[in-house]
């Protein structure tokens, strides 16, 4: 374990740098995750990563010592910062003073869709973006396409609200969905208030491309045209529509309920 | 209209006071609706407000200006704030610049449960309970129950989140959740992720009381082994749980496909 105790050190610049700049993440393809769960999710799917960074107090915490252990037998650096340091990087209140430096992963777009898979157009909330992709993991769902527009997946909100789905789905971002749509294979369903099919209707017991969209205009009406199928959640209610995420988990686990049933 | 334009003023004080304090508006038993959506959906489902408050500059807006009209129809109170001080009450950054005050809903606590409802043991998020209020809404279920660890129904967030479900639901705050299930002569269902039984086995086709717990340690054992059922969302993927509104949702509209199957 090293220790960093001058805030000209590069790698606690680059920490910095990361936490507090979303384009920084985005260009430098790496992330940090923060707190014990997503470090241990990321340890059990994902294996070591670039940097355990704890702060000095967090190392009497014993989850954290356990971590900071696994980290060590896999070769992975570790480095401590004393508290004030730690905590200028932070972005969480009252965290436990554990984080993962890693490279957030990239896997090359498929040539077309063949099996479950979620794409959102233009999603823009973060939480959203995170019960969408944790939900997504939960049903089994293994591929997530998001439009330039939608909110970036790797962002600590996102991390935070996906409780380390992110780790067992495939997440492709800045993806033309029209593009994707056009020459696939199975099904290409898009909820839509306006639409007349119940989703309960839909055969869902093969793969299913569900398209989501902004909370507010919902999915743009090119790719509603281009999708195979529409379908509505009924509503028994005096309110307009579900929030995105909720829509997102009614789907996916109609999908699940027809698999099994 | 009235105009006012001293930081002095007592609404002004008021307006201030509710805007920052959460304990305020428990205390007052008032609350501020923040931007268009909110005060049309309190206008068509409630009627006029205590006051319609608006920035000078969104006086302008088509949207705004018809709010206003209808407010002045009924004949409300309307306070014109200019820009400066309007914006110095706004928790909303880029917000229309309009704004109802409100009194706080509050209806008898009904002696039993006897229809759909909803109760919400310790649900810390406000955008979760907010989407839990809306997808309720869209279900068609109007009575829902906060346990004293629950968050404030009435804030700013939970508001913005549900989006006008507010209502038309009737929410009861501060119960004493056992005191309600004990007597109940519904089924009282409660999801957990040790549970065997499927939601989509559970006969939904009654009227059911839901209870969902806290983010990270779900419903209480006490309030678990009190319920009538215990029910499983089936997961296909490595995740080991649903974000608690997602879960609502699907129970929700699990109920509403079984009702009009």
């Amino acid at each position: 374990m090293k220790t960093i105790t001058s805030r000209d050190n590069p790698l606690y610049k680059e920490l910095k740098h990361l936490a507090t700049s979303s384009q920084a993440r985005r260009k430098a393809g790496r992330t940090l995750l923060d707190g014990v769960h997503l470090s241990q999710a990321w340890l059990d799917m994902r294996g070591a990563p670039l940097q355990c960074i704890v702060s000095e107090s967090a190392l009497a915490n014993p989850e954290v010592a356990g971590i900071v252990m696994r980290c060590e037998n896999q070769h992975a650096h570790v480095t401590a910062l004393p508290d004030a340091l730690y905590n200028a990087v932070s972005q969480v209140e009252h965290g436990v003073g554990l984080m993962f430096l890693i490279e957030t992963p990239a896997s090359e777009l498929p040539a077309s869709l063949t099996v479950n898979a979620v794409l959102l157009d233009n999603v823009q909330d973060p939480g959203n973006v995170g019960s969408i992709l944790r939900s997504a993991a939960a049903a089994g769902i293994t591929q997530v396409f998001c439009s330039s527009g939608t909110a970036f997946c790797w962002s600590p909100k996102v991390l935070r609200a996906a409780m380390g789905a992110h780790f067992v789905v495939e997440i492709y971002e800045n993806v033309d969905l029209a593009s994707l749509i056009a020459p696939s294979k199975i099904a290409v369903i898009a909820t839509s208030g306006y639409a007349t099919q119940r989703v309960y209707d839909a055969d869902l017991r093969q793969p299913v491309a569900w398209v989501f969209g902004h909370e507010g205009q919902g999915v743009a009406d090119d790719l509603l045209s281009m999708a195979t199928q529409q379908v509505v959640i009924p509503h028994l209610g005096q309110v307009e529509s579900l929030n995105v995420a909720a829509c997102a988990a009614v789907c996916f686990f109609e999908q699940v309920r027809q698999i099994q049933a």
